[in-house]
């Protein structure tokens, strides 16, 4: 069975970051925003509105089609979004029979439950947030304090609705990871290594205690 | 500021064999069983009296004073508790300001939240739980699966109620950790050495961030 470790993560926390160099500290693929035009390929739908199904809640009212065709019939939202996480199912598992990888969110904990991964759950506390929102985001898209912070909170409540939608489970419970990791006032780069080695010994573990 | 790290576990999770292996690895002071040793002697109650106060419940209703001498005033149980609680910040500060250390239990996290301690929380799914404390039980002690399992909830349930009782906060609760880190089919010796290197880089990060 290959090695999977899976990244859920609060918005802003860095887990993304953080998946990156592990991935290359392990030497393995990593998968994120691929997951997404892989969906919106076998759907047909707009790459932009399968993410705004993943990331923002399971029913969306106005769906944006745009890659569907005129005569495709009128399917109600709902439809969309299970169509969605049942590419979302097929694709998570083809990765993980592929090789070892790092998958980034999308329930990918959930999916891959019987492949045994190495599930991690990447937060912070709001101020660590938003300096980190701020420092990845150009001039033109610098929010104000409030509007910032409502924002990451918006995002988070999306995520975890979506998770407990499909999965049934609450986001962020720390029984479902192996790892919680509190990224505030932490430098992703300098932890990525021995993360890595931690994460190493882990799979180790498991393998051995099949 | 020394470097602190505090380890919260739940029962039969091996956090303290985890604090053990940490503190060697590190190369700093390890304090478990010996804050006991030191309230009791500190407050002139029994060291059974005073590990009954603090890994069970805030208030015991039937004190077992056999450290107080005959003409000790009748104290209610409240005041025991609030007594041993007392000597529990003292020391536990002193041990905080004498060296760099590992210290299990004991809401150290929260007594030393002004010291800027990593915060652990260990823990593990029931089956691990059972299955470490049946290993490291004499043939005496071992109990029925029903009853160990009784035992090990009952722990819990009473060191949550004690954390919540002085601290106000809910025990367990991810966001008061740097770590929680699961246990389940994990060899606690084998994680401890990638661990200890993870934990120092969080560390060096902490002293940057200042």
């Amino acid at each position: 069975m290959n090695k999977i470790i899976t990244i859920s993560r609060e918005f802003g926390s860095g887990g993304r970051e953080l998946g990156r160099y592990l991935a290359e500290a392990l030497g393995i693929a990593y998968y994120d925003q691929e997951i997404i035009t892989q969906i919106a390929q076998k759907s047909g739908l707009a790459e932009e509105y399968v993410n705004s199904i993943v990331e923002n809640r399971p029913l969306t009212y106005y769906p944006i089609t745009s890659a569907q065709t005129l005569t495709a019939p009128i399917t109600p939202p709902f439809d969309f979004s299970m169509k969605v996480y049942t590419e979302q199912i097929n694709i998570i598992e083809d990765l993980a029979l592929k090789s070892d990888c790092v998958i980034i969110g999308r329930a990918a904990d959930y999916i891959l439950r019987d492949y045994r991964p190495i599930n991690m759950f990447i937060h912070a506390d709001m101020e660590s947030r938003m300096k980190r929102c701020r420092e990845r985001a150009t001039e033109d898209e610098q929010l104000s304090d409030t509007k910032l912070k409502s924002r990451v909170q918006e995002v988070d409540k999306n995520r975890a609705k979506y998770y407990r939608f499909f999965t049934g489970r609450k986001w962020g419970e720390k029984e479902n990871y192996a790892l919680c990791i509190n990224t505030s006032n932490t430098v992703i780069k300098d932890i990525a290594t021995p993360l890595a080695q931690l994460l190493k010994s882990m799979i180790e573990c498991r393998g051995r205690s099949k």
